[in-house]
């Protein structure tokens, strides 16, 4: 695991959201992933994407590479994740991407994960136990106050402070409870979900 | 064609920006298309694609369907190209798109279209009368000042008043010299043309 402290936060920032499409659940289809480059929680800096297995096992890896191989790769701060879950149970090692990529991860939900129910989902599909130490190695979720207080959301971090992502988390949900390269992540994911 | 004279152009007004992805000249391969509703010059509100054929005549007709099939359609207020040629000479005939659509159409280049290049281009191509008539539709390039004056785009309209067209662009350049809708446009179709 790397570990990144961060001297200052600046209000430009370049944080990647990445999200996923919409997805038939247990096709064993490809499901875009989308990663979108802001400048803090303002400007749309750049797109990048890869396709990931309904329920595959191959989240963490692409979206590792998507990120290092996108010419936006030296400019990036940090990853936001939209949970750790993807097209099904692709599970997103937050750990392993962290490792992969020496950029602080940072998983946000609006509702805090239910490890139980993930856990019984889990039991029926082929490598649940590497699957399930995805799961944990993302660490317990931690509750954050955004929007100046009035709304929460739940992240789960790897190679940050927590602290650190509190403060980014913050900074950049301009537009929403959530960060904005992960709202508008999501919008593109969505709406390109049919190509 | 439809003929809208604004009242009032709020700074919030729904303005879907279109533009296409990276492709590779003369293949007549399908190139993606991608329309971004902006609300004004600062969020995004949402996302469609289409598409349409390198060279091909079917960019009018399917940029209008995903307009007016789009859950945004209701909202959208007016439809800003990037240029009349998409997908090499697949021109978009403006005043076909807002009689379609019911939608004011401005199609923005920053440099100035040069109508004899394209003309002796389009020469080559099946149904080039069918494309010169688009080409010819758009109307002379007219000179629009942004950023406060300190740069200038050209645009081509069809069903809005060239005072209410160059307040819509003026209004929604936020971060460049082309509206954001555009610019964002841009940045997607770019990011996603390989999926």
């Amino acid at each position: 695991m790397t570990y990144k402290k961060f001297r200052v936060i600046k209000p430009e920032i370049r944080v990647l959201g990445v999200d996923d499409g919409i997805f038939k659940p247990r096709t064993k289809r490809f499901v875009p992933v989308v990663g979108v480059v802001f400048r803090g929680g303002y400007w749309l800096d750049g797109v990048m994407h890869t396709k990931i297995r309904v329920d595959g096992v191959d989240a963490t890896r692409k979206i590792a590479s998507m990120v290092t191989n996108s010419p936006h790769y030296e400019q990036l701060r940090v990853i936001i994740l939209d949970g750790v879950t993807f097209a099904g149970f692709n599970v997103v090692d937050i750990k392993k991407l962290n490792a992969k990529t020496r950029l602080p991860v940072i998983a946000v939900t609006r509702e805090k994960p239910n490890l139980e129910e993930i856990c019984s989902a889990l039991e029926n599909l082929p490598k649940s136990e590497e699957r399930w130490k995805a799961i944990l190695n993302a660490g317990e979720p931690v509750e954050v106050s955004v929007r100046g207080g009035k709304e929460k959301v739940y992240m789960q971090t790897a190679g940050i402070c927590e602290e650190d992502a509190r403060k980014i988390l913050q900074l950049t949900s301009t537009r929403s409870n959530i960060p904005e390269a992960l709202r508008v992540a999501h919008l593109i994911a969505s709406g390109i979900s049919a190509l």
